[in-house]
């Protein structure tokens, strides 16, 4: 709990309604979708940036950890308030301060939601392309955490590829403007990107610029089924090597087979234990062609049948059906997000059969094919002691096995507590020795969402 | 000059072939694109990041400035040795370390030229998005310290958004490996964004991870003739609020015609003040589609005549006919690189109209219009002092105006030394003192390049 007396320093800066302190009202703070809980001592709720000026510069001289949230939903516990203290939330920051379509540029405050941002940019045949699954409700300010991507980053980029500028608040409460509003900008240091991704550990984004991309005049595609896993990553590597660019390559393997026809028995080819969702957007007049060009590219000795589909909402059934079974199944699996290189796609998931086998550990994958970005679930019974200290050798050797492929231990999510333990396996000894001189850069006091990130 | 002691130190490092102190060899490596001269007191050229860690090792230790230097095609001073010191030639890391296209990757050495890039990726259909005008004989390495951009930025992006990762050299010899291999990761600190653009002041860029692109299959356009420029500007801002993205918009003014028509009296039409080449890329189906569409938006009370083109050498015909003229009078223009929104391009250009009228200093203005992105030249005569001394304060008021119009004063050339007394202007305070900071982490002995971006 957080003395009376500094108490009274915040509520001199927040009305009583903007600030909680109670338990009960704090509760619903303490937990993202890791499903781990850390009651903060506190929850802010600024307006805008100068209140976050003030109540940042009042946590750095009492040394009180911040931790800056969005919508809570984040995977890798970026948002857990593990070490107490004070909860940032910007969820009541919402205010769409521009929508410019002749500059093809949104400004928002962090609270804005992602699917807000959509509704705002949709009339001027804009979007915005990080389109994580959490869309209709996260953050913008959160997308910008974590640099969130989704199925369409294979052609649009994630998150990092589509802010132009932001406004962001360090420790000790200065505000930084960062980036231009222009498509193009060259000026200083690239803190942009920098914020992007950081976990809310170098400073409190406030404020950004979105870069709106045209929306396709025409949505198509192809479902191909396959044999084995095997020739379905071969595919993958396949349609990546031809000129043509997917604008969302998914993968789903036997195990997400499996609990597609679970639920929907006549979905599915009998024979199929791996499916691809080849989605190609463009004029309506390339359509069909590239629907074709992604038809020849996916057919090799593995494939089953492959088709084109028509529309979007067709293309995506599978997928879509998908989404409401892993949530079914969710207390019961360790979710992870590692990416390999396309081409090692067919490595990975025999090793990954392998390890489950080895570990007696079943999983399902699925996932942004196109990336290399797999979503690796292993299926446990929390309560089965045994069973889940396997499921950790397992996935332990699963990190390795990513890294050996050339790959990187998380596409989208990020590392928050829940991979800090393994980020030394990836990035090296000097590399991340200059992150932390980073971090201590810009929040010497260590204040910023402490401990995440780095293992201690 | 180097004390001879020293001085055996590097050639312990580097046979006396890649070691240079003679003054008359060391001349070639004193100048880059401003024409500005600085000797250096030594050029080193090293073949191995081993080899660049030594040597940086070494010059932290004698505190020795440090300038890192591509092929010296940079226009903004980034590679001018100004403290004197040792140049770090990277022309001789040439090795094209692999090309993979199933992940539509090529990763480099910093000495390989922009050029050799496109031609390894080319027989896969592939491209490497960065075009500046110099691409046939600057280097990777040097596009990378600058992000360079060029015409086609605007659909594909600059350097920042084509590289996945790479490995660079801190001040004390560290090897930093930032990024990843894949087109998705989100692990660590985005150090691969901060190093893009920062012209050498933080590290010496050793190896670069290139994300390749698919290459259209084909390529047309529209070419469009106005009889004033205001009416051009506000058609590149039509053209952009549309949902079909150009691969190029670029833009010329009344003064880039009048250069064109003294050289090719028959090339335009006798009435057209302002042109704009609009370039679209795709599939074959939907390149006549697209042009018309870019038909219907450029048109206005101001358009004399726009006509579909159908290949891309006639599209850039008048563009590619002007860049030797430019080149005539190179001695004779003081050039900028600003970027303003395309909404506010009409207020830019007349504001330089005005400012050109004022100070009695004529200009010629063309560029990547899609961006806002402008090249202004300013023509001088610079043995006319009181020219050169309108021209300067012309120049800062041209800076002004991009500020207000909420632009900004570079967007592809980069600070180097020639715009640094303006950095100040476009970033607040607490940026650029942040900016510092980071500047001091990477290089707490400020050996690298050492006075470029902040002024002093």
């Amino acid at each position: 709990m957080l003395p009376a007396k500094i108490c009274s320093e915040f509520t001199a800066i927040l009305p009583a309604e903007r600030f909680y302190t109670d338990p009960v009202d704090c509760y619903a703070y303490s937990y993202d979708n890791t499903r781990k809980i850390f009651p903060p001592d506190a929850v802010a709720f600024p307006l805008d940036s100068e209140e976050v000026q003030r109540l940042l510069g009042l946590c750095n001289k009492h040394s009180i950890a911040v931790t800056a949230r969005g919508r809570g939903t984040g995977t890798a516990g970026g948002s857990l308030p593990e070490q107490g203290g004070l909860v940032l939330s910007l969820e009541r920051m919402r205010k769409m301060i521009a929508i410019d379509a002749p500059n093809r540029v949104i400004v928002a405050q962090p609270g804005v939601l992602n699917e807000e941002v959509q509704r705002a940019a949709r009339p001027y045949g804009l979007f915005w392309p990080p389109d994580p699954s959490s869309a209709a409700y996260s953050s913008i300010g959160g997308n910008l955490a974590t640099s969130a991507g989704g199925p369409h980053a294979i052609k649009y980029g994630t998150t990092r590829d589509n802010v132009l500028g932001m406004k962001a608040v360090t420790a000790n409460g200065a505000l930084l403007e960062t980036g231009c509003y222009t498509s193009k900008g060259v000026v200083g240091y690239d803190l942009t990107r920098l914020l992007i991704g950081s976990e809310g550990t170098l400073a409190v984004i406030v404020e950004a610029t979105l870069k709106l991309v045209p929306l396709p005049a025409a949505v198509g595609g192809v479902t191909a089924f396959y044999r084995d896993v095997t020739s379905c990553a071969k595919a993958v590597s396949a349609i990546m090597a031809q000129p043509i660019w997917p604008s969302a390559l998914e993968f789903l393997d036997t195990g997400a087979l499996v609990l597609l026809r679970g639920r929907y028995p006549d979905m599915l080819p009998a024979d199929a234990r791996a499916m691809l969702m080849i989605e190609v957007d463009g004029s309506a007049h390339s359509i069909a062609a590239d629907s074709e060009a992604m038809i020849a590219a996916c057919g090799n000795s593995g494939l089953l049948h492959a088709k084109a589909v028509a529309d979007a909402a067709a293309l995506w059934a599978a997928r879509k059906a998908l989404s409401p079974l892993l949530r079914d199944i969710a207390p019961k699996k360790i979710n992870e997000d590692i990416v390999v290189p396309v081409s090692r796609l067919a490595d990975l998931l025999e090793g990954l059969a392998a390890l489950s086998e080895r570990h007696g550990v079943a999983n399902v994958n699925f996932g942004h094919a196109g990336n290399g970005n797999i979503h690796v679930n292993l299926l446990v019974d929390p309560h089965n002691v045994e069973q889940m200290r396997q499921a950790e050798a397992c996935l332990d050797q699963v990190f390795d096995l990513v890294l050996a492929l050339n790959g990187t231990l998380s596409g989208e999510h990020g590392v928050g507590s829940e991979k800090r333990a393994f980020i030394a396996r990836e990035i090296n000894p000097a590399t991340l020795s200059l992150m932390k001189a980073i971090k201590r850069t810009f929040d010497p006091n260590n204040i910023l969402n402490p401990g995440k990130l780095f293992p201690a």
